[in-house]
């Protein structure tokens, strides 16, 4: 555990210019609007170690990943989200003297993020010699028009010595990923013009031996100051504008940077592209900083009152939430269904930005409480209109039907491992459920029964065709996956695949009986192909020990050497760092829940004591190396009432980055995880479920707690739930009236707030 | 199937000059000294498709493999043998226009290999215009003089017209490996020096980030010629001499090229280095090409008079029984014990020249009947040798012991799949399986007793560390492995891997027990060890199925959809070019001998029932698509007297690649399973075995031969065996009396040939 920031509820703060843990600075002051977002790292150039990243949703790059050996149905790239040509970049000049804060002396620096409003704000008083300048800075990615990024600068001689001070401010394409397996660079200059005060540069992704579509970004940038321009010459792969002005002793300036990021992803036409990123950044010359910054924070606040979670009587953990809605919904707030949430958001390299399971499995069933049903709705739409590259992954593994890509842009699997991208395939069941999962909570059912019953459709021909019949122990078996638990690879007959691919195919099969005959030709579903299904669900392999009274993970789990996580040395842990990766795969340790996740997802079919006998099996044997395992423990040991578990694993969630609990946010933010917390809460303390198209809860408070409550969205309705010592009070804020159940009793919500 | 070469017992002969095949031409034309070795491609410069390969043994790269994903204990790169400076490069001139066969008109082609006296020959008539040479060309590396490469040419005006003939001879460093996993060369030149009719250049590898030793590799090359030697100015990357002669109708001209290759293998010194080159180059100058030729040839006579082997009645059979030998010894003949037998020896880059468990499995068991007892030994010497290696392997998984290395150069692990590098563990055995089977053939104790102990114990250490004890079956058991069949991947309770481990911990137990108190005391095997050995070898699972009356290859092998390869649609086969890999993986098919492979390393513990039965239910599953697999399918098939079945397989080994059985010879040779038809001669239709310290054979004789005949090395005598119809006829070539079972009988071999 880590902390570098101070506790406070709505800000992410320190005075202390942190040089040893610049990235981690960097990752967790990240800001973004779905569209586009960054880390939080400086505008002028530093000259020591940083990890400069901004990122662009869908505009991304497949990476070579030869290695000699190859086999057929392996995957041909590792696609990855590229770093954007730094449009932020504004280098500051003291007396014609670079400032660099790496090296210069500095004072009253403060850096905050403020998460109400979505702002970055920086500032620090710069000396060299006599000259002493003070910097302020906020800079935001607007959540009301997506194109735009804006930086505000105030400057202010707090001195007693006049000087000049400069800024040079870029469009720079000469940017790298980190993560470029061999050092190449993905960007190409196409263009680029430069004015006195503006400047506009348009790039492309390179040409790739793939043929995976490329992208170009036009990036134009205007400047308002009460600085002088220079005229400046060209660079070969920038574009760039200078301004300064003298300052007298307590004499102050301001310079604002907007830019407008535009990309072939809207405009795939090159000259539509160009007259887009002039029309967008014309009305900017006339509006104000102040306008700007209005429209957008309005933004936010619609959502902070959507969504909001307060926590009294633990101000790091209300932090820890705040901080955790902040990240996701500057990663997605559901605009356009052609993106999603890559676990790292906008705020890293790492998991090259793209597409995994975590999106329905941890980050939709949270999106469903906090936003409108729209949002999630095109989480959905999202891998419908990837289906085509779903039909292509299961033709390359010679499959029928659709299998979803474990990690993709486009829909075709792009990572390049087999014992995940063909093997951890139970993601196809986790899209099947997601389905269900949107339909039982908003009551929509126009998804489902038409793109919905497609991808279900698929999914139910791929389980078939993957299935194969033991005639040894006359039953279908699933052979040769991964599950969730990634410490155990190519296993046979994974409980929660097995489980998954059954109910997929019982849930199709419901689906299919009641699309409208239309639908129904177009699906094309035989009755053979019905039957053949039916059998396949009916006689699926479900490893169980019945002396035990538990699911079994896979057929040789318990053959393993079962010894709880407790009995390790601690300076073994986490296993990832410490064992090879034939000792984790070898032992009995999880990595994140498994038979424990499909527990959680189908929660009501099992009894106590089932819940209780897998639970008390599989968590001791846990090592949570996931940053998804945390938050369904939470939601279990709550429902079994395992209170000190239940907040252990919560507060393992919920500051997760705040307090770099793995020690590897300095790589970028857990994004999708970061679901976590508020379904720790929401599903977790509160009880929260949806059983026959209504709302339950059974809440209780964390003992430490005085009192927490939490909004949310449910059926066009916004309902508060707050929890305190004396009980809950539940609040209807708007819509219909509708009767929910609190510890299985009838509690009618309208105007008032009820205590239940 | 392809036959491009005529059918003839000692040649491998061409009049076609076949450019669509280039590349298999090359392969097959392949020689070599075991010091270094080349494909059969052309001396001058080629214009149309060719795989230029000239490769010296134990000189290799450690080439990059990152991926973006790493875990603890993967190799940290992919070792790979590079192609050499290349030293017999020699372009024609014909009128000042070069001889490209690409694109001239020739005629009177022929290319041969002479495989009684290891030459290469190639003869052809070029016409330019009114302008007709006849080119005849020999080569060699020879087998006297390690260092020493040969080339002879012949110049003839056939034609009717005068010309000039020129010849520019080179040592060229500007060489590139094709499978480089990113285009890289490896190769930097050191010094060079051009006189009018020498020149020399060294070069060294490249430096590399994993701080492997780099190589020094010294080349000079001196001519001898009626050709007048011409000034020649230098080359970046090469050293050139050039000779030419005005040839009148019926003229001749000769030209040799004589090169001397030294490396710091053998001098680590580089003054050394250059002082050798030019000590070993000096006698060359007064030794005539026919000198140099019969030291050379009388090697090879000696070798084929050891263990030459001959079929009447089927010379395809014979032909392909000599390539075999004659590539085998080609690549290896046991002079250096750093030196190993890579899969494709000197003939392509695939499999990087690397040793693999192929040698013990199946080289040694050839060797050991073909050669002296100190080649084999020299085999097992590069195991102790790399023992360092072996216990870093082991320590990046975390594990005691000795790991041997699944392919390497230097005893450390150089390979990039996980399932296979620290899996594919049966290797270990194999190794220790090795000692005892050479202990066995050779009565040689002093290996066993000495470094074999060694190498043992530390394998016995690795096995304990490795098995883990399931409480549930109360067995030892050994999780995440894969077995010989590598159609299946990291499986539990591999029978082979098993059963070996079991055996080498007995094995060493026994051992231990006889080493000297000296020995004993180096080992350091503590009664506490040895009671722990004895405990999992007697507890070791082995899992069976007493219905069928197999050993079950893995745990979840008989829960797999069970359906021979017969059954497959032709069109399916093989597996590995039309299947994905995860269809393949849960698929039933087996690639080469699994449970097999262990019934033959231990054929005399199994009743012919057991024999049987295993062979019924594992050889209808198997696609043979490894080249090691027909050789012990063909022993098996005979022992348990299957004829029609042993023949098929041995024919499938036999030419594997003069037929080009598998598609892939213009990658290069199958080097160590060349070994199977010698064995499937000797072991299968002779059925030769030792027991308690003495030889047996139950031969008989495929119905489409007349007679076939060979000679084995056993234990200092030289015995001949001639099976023809009528029955076998033992001859003691040389070495002391002996008496040899046949068919159970006891025959006393004295001078004389006796009938049995």
């Amino acid at each position: 555990m880590q902390r570098i920031f101070e506790i406070d509820p709505w800000e992410v703060r320190t005075r202390q210019f942190d040089k040893k843990n610049k990235r981690l600075q960097e990752s967790m002051t990240s800001i973004g609007n779905g569209y586009m977002g960054m880390r939080g790292f400086f505008e002028e150039d530093y000259s020591s170690d940083t990890l400069r990243g901004i990122y662009i949703g869908g505009v991304w790059f497949p990476d070579k990943t030869r290695v000699g050996w190859w086999k057929n149905g392996y995957p041909n790239y590792f696609g990855k989200v590229i770093n954007a040509v730094n449009f932020i970049k504004t280098n500051l000049r003291l007396n014609d003297e670079p400032v660099d804060l790496a090296t210069d002396v500095i004072r009253d620096f403060s850096l905050s993020l403020d998460m109400r409003q979505a702002i970055l704000k920086r500032s620090f008083i710069v000396t060299k010699g006599q000259a002493q300048l003070k910097v302020s800075i906020e800079r935001f990615v607007s959540a009301a028009q997506k194109e735009l990024f804006v930086a505000g600068y105030r400057f202010e001689n707090v001195g007693n010595a006049a000087f000049k001070v400069s800024v040079n401010t870029q469009i720079d394409a000469a940017v790298h990923n980190e993560d470029a397996n061999y050092g190449e660079s993905f960007w190409m200059v196409l263009d680029k013009t430069q004015n006195r005060t503006s400047g506009e540069l348009t790039a492309s992704t390179k040409e790739n031996p793939f043929g995976t579509p490329r992208f170009i970004v036009g990036n134009q940038m205007i400047h308002v100051t009460d600085l002088a321009a220079e005229e400046m010459g060209g660079l070969p792969l920038a574009v760039q504008n200078q301004f300064s002005k003298e300052l007298e002793p307590g004499g102050c300036a301001f310079f604002e940077k907007r830019v407008i990021v535009v990309t072939s992803r809207d405009y795939a036409d090159r000259s539509r592209l160009t007259e887009a990123m002039h029309q967008l950044s014309n009305p900017l010359k006339s509006q104000s900083l102040d306008e700007l910054r209005a429209a957008h924070t309005q933004v936010w606040h619609n959502r902070w009152e959507k969504s909001d979670v307060t926590i009294h009587g633990d101000d790091a953990a209300q932090q820890g939430i705040r901080f955790n809605l902040f990240q996701l919904f500057s990663t997605y707030y559901g605009e356009d269904d052609r993106l999603n949430i890559g676990p790292k958001g906008f705020t890293g390299e790492k998991y090259g930005g793209a597409t995994y399971w975590d999106t329905e499995a941890f980050a939709l069933p949270m999106y469903l409480g906090v936003t409108d049903s729209s949002v999630t709705r095109n989480l959905l739409m999202y891998r419908y209109i990837q289906l085509d590259g779903a039909f292509i992954n299961a033709k390359q593994q010679g499959l029928k039907g659709a299998l979803f890509p474990m990690v993709t842009f486009n829909g075709i699997e792009c990572h390049n491992e087999w014992e995940i991208t063909f093997e951890e395939i139970h993601r196809n069941g986790d899209i099947a459920f997601a389905i269900y999962n949107y339909t039982r909570y908003t009551g929509d059912r126009s998804y489902v029964l038409h793109e919905g019953s497609k991808v279900l459709t698929e999914i139910a021909r791929f389980w078939a065709d993957r299935v194969h019949f033991s005639a040894r122990k006359g039953r279908y078996m699933i052979h040769g996956v991964t599950g969730p638990d990634e410490y155990q690879n190519n296993v046979n007959n994974n409980w929660y695949t097995n489980y998954l691919a059954k109910w997929t195919l019982n849930y199709t099969l419901k689906i299919l009986d009641q699309v409208s005959p239309d639908q129904a030709e177009r699906l094309a579903v035989s009755e053979w192909e019905k039957q053949k299904w039916r059998e396949i669900a009916d006689k699926m392999y479900l490893p169980e020990d019945k002396t035990l009274g538990i699911f079994v993970q896979d057929d040789d789990f318990l053959d393993k050497e079962l010894k709880p996580v407790r009995d390790l040395p601690l300076d073994q842990l986490p296993l990832n760092q410490h064992w090879s990766w034939d000792k984790i795969l070898r032992s009995c340790y999880i990595k994140q829940g498994d038979v424990l996740q499909g527990i959680w997802d189908f929660i009501d079919e099992f009894t106590p004591e089932q819940k209780k006998a897998n639970f008390d099996f599989y968590e001791p044997l846990t090592v949570h190396e996931s940053s998804l395992s945390a938050s369904i423990h939470a939601i279990l040991a709550a429902d079994l009432k395992y209170e000190d578990k239940a907040v252990e694993m919560y507060e393992r969630t919920s500051r997760l980055d705040l307090d770099n609990y793995n020690n590897d946010t300095s790589d970028g933010l857990h994004i999708t995880s970061m679901t976590g917390s508020w379904l720790a809460i929401v599903q977790g303390f509160a009880g929260m479920r949806v059983r026959s198209e209504q709302l339950h809860f059974r809440p209780f408070l964390p003992r430490k707690w005085q009192r927490y409550q939490f909004r949310i969205n449910f059926r066009n309705r916004i309902i508060d739930v707050a929890v305190a010592k004396e009980g809950a009070i539940l609040t209807l804020i708007s819509g219909e009236a509708l009767t929910v159940f609190v510890n299985g009793r009838s509690v009618p919500l309208g105007s008032d707030p009820v205590k239940a």
